[in-house]
């Protein structure tokens, strides 16, 4: 279970004085995760969950905070940080930063079909439609600039063929800029354990602690990578359109964003590749945490590489 | 029902394009409400309320929907009013000021106990805690000034011995000033249909329509005189202590306050009875509406003077 830090009833009931949500009645660890420490927290007044921040400081979570209140301000089914009585929306809480947000109801799907994909490519557009407005700017921590310092630490310990494919992909990446897409707040990490159905509608998005200012065809990109993969480490044709259909109603691409997309499936798999490798070969203390598996990003990548030639056809 | 302005869906489903909510899935007209038009909205993505603002205009309504906002960001559970792409929670429909607001879960209850009775006493106490940091002001437009205007209108078409309780009732209140008492944002109508539960728990408080600043402790008693009212309109003492307690645990009252509880019960008994005869004597034009009782409050507002000299027993 990924709790790093632990919290005991007795600490939260006296932390939660400061807020207006009522008095504490159960406090559970939750299992998912692997950046921050997570407990559902049921209060006379409703359900939350407390986030205590691992890595994350104080300066860098109002960004993060500060979308999320502004996506659930515009009815997207986000995750709303809770004001305390101070009106902040951060405090600390044994040494860590922490917030409580709302609780989202309904469950990650494990086998999404193309209505599924459909869904997230509509709710994926209306997070990047209301954060035109969003004041925030947050340069992407896991951008080029990490990806080239963090592979050269991992390829040190690396089989010589996955550190020559990891150059090789730098190199391909560093050839694309992509100043012309439209940019703005992207959420950065939607995979599937981060978006709650209820029946087919999607009733939670949640872990916004990747999300920055970025391309934001780079977003569906991610989104794509895991939510329309089939077997074999290949996207699936039908579930990409539905997500790219649903997604262009809401927010029509453009024909640059169309010539850029297999390159830019191509960077989503390299940078969590990257990440898993570093989460694997350089992992944090904690007393329980799950690594995942870096293989998997990188049969989706070399897939990407293999599939180029046809992957303008893939196209709605 | 009370829609006094139709609304089309297809008149709906171009208004909602300025919002992240997805697309219209259902519209149903919402048979509650004596002062606006409500409608129960379904979109791709979730379940709003949608409110055109009959008497309301665009210039009053910033300070309710400002004051929902700000409690709902402070995980009271009232509605909240969804911003549009241009981050306005305000917009016009069919001629009218409008707003989408999000959905609540749960019921009113009819025939509240003591456990019920707590609950409103501690929601109500954290909307008072919170309501602390809203900058918005308002004094009641209807308050004493609005009392005397209205009652005079209304005391010509009333029976001789009613026009006579309501100006010595005026002239009593007159007596007293509250200035030394705790003010701040108020609900101002905390009856049993503005407030929504799934089991025991507060799922919802709605319609903050008559919000504005003014005493807490007279918003205390407005939802006194209905949540805890007994057969005969004498109020049930075990509910009164159940609503006091749980308010007094999480905001407590002062000495000022205790002693100002029994005037203030009459106070709210007064207001919505002016109200009441003011509606049934002198109704708004529409297609569908109902009046509510005026005599059921004047019971009351009896039944609170002739238990005075026994009003400060009934305190915790």
């Amino acid at each position: 279970m990924s709790v790093f830090t632990p919290v005991r009833p007795e600490e939260l009931a006296l932390w939660l004085k400061r807020y207006a949500v009522g008095s504490l009645v159960a406090l559970e660890g939750i299992a998912e995760g692997i950046e921050n420490t997570n407990y559902f927290v049921t209060t006379t007044q409703g359900r939350f969950v407390l986030t205590l921040f691992e890595k994350l400081t104080a300066a860098e979570l109002p960004f993060y905070l500060g979308l999320m209140a502004h996506l659930a301000d515009h009815g997207v089914p986000s995750a709303r940080p809770i004001a305390a009585l101070d009106d902040r929306t951060l405090g600390e809480l044994n040494g860590k930063p922490a917030a409580l947000v709302s609780f989202l109801p309904g469950r990650p799907v494990t086998r999404p079909g193309a209505a599924h994909c459909a869904a997230v490519g509509t709710v994926l557009a209306e997070i990047h439609l209301a954060g035109n407005t969003y004041a925030g700017r947050l340069e992407n921590p896991r951008g080029p600039k990490w990806w080239r310092e963090t592979a050269s630490k991992v390829a040190a310990v690396l089989p010589a063929e996955d550190a020559a494919l990891l150059r090789e992909e730098l190199r391909v990446q560093s050839l694309y800029r992509f100043q012309d897409l439209p940019r703005g707040a992207i959420h950065g990490d939607l995979f599937l354990d981060n978006v709650f159905f209820e029946d087919a509608r999607v009733s939670g998005v949640i872990d916004f602690y990747f999300a920055c200012t970025d391309v934001l065809l780079y977003d569906v990109a991610i989104a794509a990578n895991d939510w329309c993969l089939a077997d074999g480490a290949d996207l699936d044709e039908a579930r990409v359109r539905a997500l790219l259909s649903a997604y262009h109603a809401v927010r029509p691409l453009n024909a640059i964003e169309r010539g850029a997309w297999p390159i830019l499936l191509r960077a989503a798999a390299l940078r969590f590749w990257i990440s898993r490798l570093h989460d694997l070969h350089f992992p944090r203390a904690g007393p329980l945490t799950h690594a995942k598996d870096p293989e998997h990003c990188k049969r989706i990548l070399q897939t990407h590489i293999a599939a180029m030639p046809r992957r303008s056809r893939l196209w709605v």
